[in-house]
C-alpha cells in the first residue's frame, strides 16, 4: 500500500502551490524575509530587532482515530506542538496561538475537550490563545466530525534566526526521537488499520483497542494517538550547548519532504539508517500494509520527530546536552539527480 | 424560520467557550492587552511600540454556495476581507495573513482559484501571504468539499488603538453599507432559499440562477455571492477626518451580536432604522422565510457592513469624508435588562 492510494497524493499539493506560487509572491512586502517553503514565513517588524515567524497547521485524519476513540483531548494538544515545533525549526520561541474549530453542529462538550486542550498546552509551553474562530457550518461534516487548524506566531531575534544557507558540509545531524506519529501519515496508517481489522475479523475499533504483543501489550490506539511531541526545551537546550544551523520539523512528506528544507539547495544528507531502532508501530504498520521502505520514510517520521544539523565540532557537547538526542548522519554533496537524503548502513 | 432551525445556534458557540475561558485566560501572557471577546487579540512586542493585532476567521457556508455556482474565488477574497475588516475594528493595518484550505481530495485547479484569489486580495490591501497550509483528508469532506481558515496579524500604534473603553455618551454611529450578506448568516439564507426552490418546483441551482425582478432582474446567487466589502479606504478616510472612538464589525450575530462589543459594558446604542434602507436581498429573504425581525438583525448585518463610533462633533467630517456613509445612530445609557441595541424610527 502507499499513500496515494489510501487517497493523498503529494504531487497534486505540489501542483496546486505551483500554480499560485506568482501570485503569492506578488504579495511580497519589504518586512518579509525568505521565500515560500519554509517550516515558517518570517516577518520582520519595523523599528524592532524581533523577527515574527507565522505557521499554521492540521491535524490531518488523526482527527478520525481521536473522535472513533473518543480521545479529543491529544488532536488540541497535537496542534499546538506541531505548530511550536514548526516555529522552533525558524529558531524562534512562541509567542500567541489562534484556533479555527470547525464542524456541522456544535457539541459543547467535544469542543471545550479539544480547545481546553489547546489552551492547556498554550499556556505549558508560555504562549498566549489569543483567539478562535468556531464555525458551525451544517452539512458540511458528518455527525460528530470536526476540523481543527492552529495559527501560531512566534519570535525571534534577527541574528538568532536558523538559516538553512549557514549550513556547511561535514556539519552533524542529530536526530530526536518521535512519540509516534505524531500529526502526518494517518490516512495510509488508517487504511492499513482497515485492511488488518478485515483480516482479523473485527471492526476498526477492536482492532485498535486490542493488546499487541509487538507494542508490549500496548493498543494500535494507544501508539497511534500518542501526543505529537513539543521539542521546545530540547531546541533551548541544544543551542544553548552547541552552534545549531537549522532545524527540520519531520511532517508531511517525511524524510525527503522535509530535511532537504533545513539544507542549502546544493546539499544533500547522509542518514545511517542503523542509527536509531526504528519503533515497532512504524514496523508493524509498513510489515501490514506491505509499504515499501522508501514510501515509508517519505510518509512518516520513522522514530525521529526533528533533525537537527550542528557544527561537526558541537557533536559531543549536544549529545551530553540531550540524553536521548542520536547522531543520525551529516551534511555532504549530493549527487546529481539522487534524491536530497542519501540512506547508509553502518552495521 | 430562524438560524437556529437551520442548524446554527448560537448560545451553543457561547456555552462552549464559557466552558474554557478559564483556561484561555490563563494562556495570559504580560504581552497581552485586553480580554477575550474583541474582534482582534491584541499584543505588544517588547521593544516596539507597535501592538500586533491577530484575527481568525472562515467563510461559513457560504462555501457551499460558491461550490454550488462554480464560484470559488469569491471565497478567497472574502476570507481576506473579512478579517481585514475584523484587524481594522482594532484600528490595525493588515502586516501578514496566512491560509489553511482543507478538503477530501486535492483539485489543484479550484485550490488555485481559491487560494489564487487570497493572494490577490491580500496584494490589493498590501498585506503578505506568508504562508499557508494545504490538507488533504480522505473521508473528511464530501466530494468537492473543503473548508478554508484565515489568518491575519496586523499592527497598529499603541495610541492608536481603538478602544471601546474610551467611547461616550452621544458618540455617533456612522454605518458604511455592505454589500450583502458577506460572510454570515449563510445557513439560514441557504435554507430560505431551498424552501422556496420547492416553492417554485424546481432545485436550488435553478432558483438561484433565475432572474429576480425584487434585484432588478439580478439573481439571487449573484445577490449572495456579492463580496464581503473591504473597508480598509473608508476607515483610513474617517480617521484621517475624524476622531474614531471603535468600530463594529457586523458579523456572526448581526447587530446585537457585535454593535455591543464597540461599546463600554455599560453603553448602549440607539439606531434609526430608517435612517438606511435594507437592501431588497434582505427583504426577499425575511419574507420568503417569516423571519421575524427581530432573528433578520441578530443575523444579518440588514445593509450595514460596519458601525464606526466617532465624537459626536465629528459627525459632519466624517460624513463629508466617506460619501456612502450615512449617520445611523448614537450612543446612550441603555435601559437595564433591555438589548444593548434599541431600535427607533424616525420616519
Amino acid at each position: 500500500m502507499n499513500y496515494k492510494q489510501a487517497g493523498v497524493d503529494i504531487s497534486r499539493a505540489e501542483d496546486a502551490l505551483a500554480r499560485i506560487r506568482d501570485r503569492v509572491r506578488a504579495t511580497k512586502r519589504p518586512e518579509v524575509l525568505g521565500d515560500i517553503g519554509a517550516f515558517g514565513g518570517l516577518f520582520r517588524l519595523t523599528g524592532t530587532d524581533t523577527v515574527l515567524v507565522a505557521t499554521t497547521d492540521g491535524v490531518g485524519t488523526k482527527l478520525e482515530l481521536a473522535r472513533l476513540l473518543d480521545r479529543h483531548e491529544g488532536a488540541g494538544t497535537d496542534l499546538v506542538h506541531h505548530c511550536v515545533n514548526d516555529a522552533l525549526a525558524m529558531g524562534a520561541e512562541p509567542l500567541f496561538f489562534l484556533d479555527y474549530f470547525s464542524t456541522s453542529r456544535l457539541d459543547p462538550e467535544i469542543f471545550s475537550r479539544v480547545v481546553g486542550a489547546m489552551a492547556d498546552a498554550c499556556r505549558v509551553h508560555g504562549c498566549a490563545l489569543l483567539g478562535g474562530e468556531t464555525a458551525e457550518m451544517p452539512g458540511m461534516y458528518a455527525p460528530g466530525a470536526y476540523d481543527l487548524a492552529g495559527f501560531l506566531v512566534g519570535g525571534v531575534a534577527r541574528d538568532r534566526i536558523l538559516d538553512p544557507a549557514s549550513v556547511r558540509e561535514g556539519d552533524v545531524l542529530i536526530g530526536l526521537p518521535s512519540n509516534g506519529l505524531h500529526t502526518n501519515g494517518y490516512s495510509l496508517a488508517r487504511a492499513i488499520v482497515s485492511k488488518r481489522a478485515r483480516i482479523e475479523e473485527r471492526d476498526d475499533r477492536a482492532a485498535l483497542d486490542a493488546p499487541r504483543p509487538e507494542l508490549r501489550g500496548g493498543t494500535l490506539g494507544d501508539a497511534l494517538l500518542a501526543t505529537h511531541r513539543c521539542y521546545l526545551d530540547e531546541v533551548r537546550a541544544l543551542r544553548a550547548a552547541a552552534t545549531v544551523r537549522s532545524i527540520a520539523h519531520l511532517t508531511g512528506g517525511g524524510w525527503e519532504g522535509n530535511l532537504p528544507r533545513a539544507l542549502p539547495a546544493d546539499f544533500g544528507a547522509v542518514v545511517d539508517r542503523d542509527s536509531w531502532v526504528v519503533p515497532p508501530l512504524f514496523r508493524m504498520l509498513a510489515e501490514w500494509g506491505q509499504v515499501a521502505d522508501a514510501e515509508a520514510f517519505d510518509t512518516w517520521n520513522m522514530g525521529i520527530g526533528l533533525v537537527v544539523v550542528i557544527a561537526a565540532g558541537d557533536e559531543r557537547a549536544a549529545l551530553h546536552a540531550l540524553p536521548d538526542a542520536i547522531r543520525i548522519g551529516s551534511v555532504e554533496r549530493p549527487r546529481p539527480d539522487a534524491p536530497r537524503v542519501r540512506w547508509a548502513r553502518t552495521r
